[in-house]
């Protein structure tokens, strides 16, 4: 089969609402600073409405990360669930813009998934989810065709939690196995891995090539508050582990080898929103090119340092450009 | 009559949508480079298309200003129409976030305007605009209340481009005279400018307290290719005329006086869009606060440099902030 893509991403279709944010904001409404929170159209309308003057940008994980692939001038594909609506005429436009192939069949009588998402002074974003029609991705809405055709099918983790999304993932993950590509899997949030966490430790042993997680991911997954026991549980599960820390770089393992990558500093944290989708996108933007581990890493590294030095999840210059003034 | 408000405002209502682009885009599609041009709902969808992945942003000239003297901690109110819809609920969100009081009945059968807005690698931008509800601002629109208790109108010279809306201005200024408040104009654009000229002309002389224009604007107002001439041309106008000319600063002059004040520097011009209704807001809160002409044109010169580092039309942070800092 001929690959037409780098990457085929499945997730949740999201536009974000992103509002600067006290950290009493937070703790007076029980966000957790850092965590995703689902929440039903009710409460989004309340807490939208106390939010600060905001600004709207397509967003989803595993979306924002063929984003990024897109900016290195990889091929991507995304394969997520919206509504016909405004924001899903918004979700849609950034993602063609971007000559990416979108996949899954819009809902008619669903509204577009939302993000609210509160970035405290220290550039850390609080998110609270409203899934709408993303919640109802389906095993249909999994179009082979598209599968089968990419080095790698990039798989979220927040899929876990909507069921019907859930059975999509699956479906996708035995596409991809059978077509002999590549099963990349991101954590997404530690109460993801809290709640499916049984399910998540079968899925990287039996089916996972690359494991995305950040700290509080894989400490959750491993049940332990320290790092390095977390990477010593990993190693030998996915074939490979790439695990971020924020201004500590990010370590990546990899049957023996252990790799450990600088973080790229930047002058001032605005918005941690898709530090995480960023560095994934660059990393697999390596390794679709046959990069060494390290210089996976180091776009990573690169794309996530350009991300957060703005408000939004996604880049606002050509990675492409980036990494060729870095000599990456 | 108590004063409520340092400055009510009236524009059009508009949520931006921004998108980085080429030169050669622009010219490809007979785009005036820092111009804006009014556009119909099918040019909107056909332009869209063919646009660079989008933020989206609430926007509209006269509520910018608004927003960055609210961000200053002045008391601003803002009269627009919005349509009943997803756009016009982010556009609500955002101008109540910010404390303002939004006059102006939604109008249930017609859509939130939007402005496309593509920026050029050199930070200009330049915009088309597609009106709907904001068009039909009318007279009903404005409520005297409002009005009567601002210590300066400021009105968008946008305005005069759609009939009902200029009807809504003109009573406006009916209004505020007749309750001694200061009328404040921008002239928004040089092809406004061209369209209105006469009209301005006789409204700016005999109504005017306080004109905003660029060097674009002031020349074409007084068609003339030279700066100084266009300046001298303004004395004795207006009452007092702010005259913005990029990295030049800006001139201010009123009677027999004359300030030239310089631009903040900043290291990157990201996105132009908002940089003149900054300027206003900052020298709105100044004139509201009873500070002199050099020291108004200075926080307009704060809040400009501000906005023109971001992508975006509005503060990003506390301007009150900024201008403490800088010792304003």
């Amino acid at each position: 089969m001929t690959t037409l893509y780098d990457v085929a991403a499945i997730g949740n279709a999201i536009v974000d609402v992103i509002s600067p944010a006290s950290d009493d904001f937070l703790s007076d409404r029980g966000l957790i600073k850092g965590t995703m929170r689902l929440i039903d159209d009710v409460e989004a309308q309340a807490l939208y409405a106390r939010m600060a003057a905001a600004v709207e940008a397509s967003g989803g994980s595993a979306c924002n990360s063929i984003a990024g692939l897109s900016s290195f001038g990889g091929r991507g594909a995304f394969i997520g669930k919206i509504g016909v609506d405004e924001l899903g005429a918004v979700f849609t436009h950034d993602i063609e813009a971007l000559g990416v192939r979108f996949g899954g069949v819009p809902l008619t009588d669903g509204v577009t998934g939302r993000c609210l998402i509160n970035v405290t002074p220290d550039g850390e974003r609080t998110m609270t989810t409203c899934l709408g029609a993303a919640a109802l991705l389906e095993p249909s809405d999994v179009d082979s065709a598209i599968i089968e055709a990419a080095a790698v099918v990039y798989l979220e983790g927040y899929l876990f939690d909507p069921e019907p999304a859930r059975r999509a993932f699956a479906k996708a993950a035995g596409l991809a196995r059978a077509s002999g590509r590549l099963i990349a899997l991101t954590l997404s949030d530690a109460f993801v891995v809290e709640r499916h966490r049984g399910a998540l430790l079968g899925f990287i042993e039996s089916e996972v090539d690359i494991l995305f997680a950040n700290e509080a991911e894989i400490t959750a997954l491993y049940q332990t508050k320290d790092f390095d026991e977390a990477v010593a549980a990993a190693r030998g599960k996915a074939k490979i582990s790439a695990i971020t820390r924020g201004k500590q770089g990010s370590t990546i393992i990899s049957g023996d080898e252990t790799h450990h990558v600088n973080a790229v500093p930047i002058e001032k944290v605005v918005d941690t929103t898709g530090a995480g989708d960023q560095y994934a996108a660059g990393f697999l933007h390596g390794l679709a090119r046959g990069l060494s581990l390290d210089h996976c890493g180091r776009l990573g590294s690169l794309a996530a340092a350009e991300v957060i030095a703005h408000y939004g999840p996604r880049p606002q210059v050509s990675l492409r450009d980036l990494a060729t003034q870095a000599g990456l």
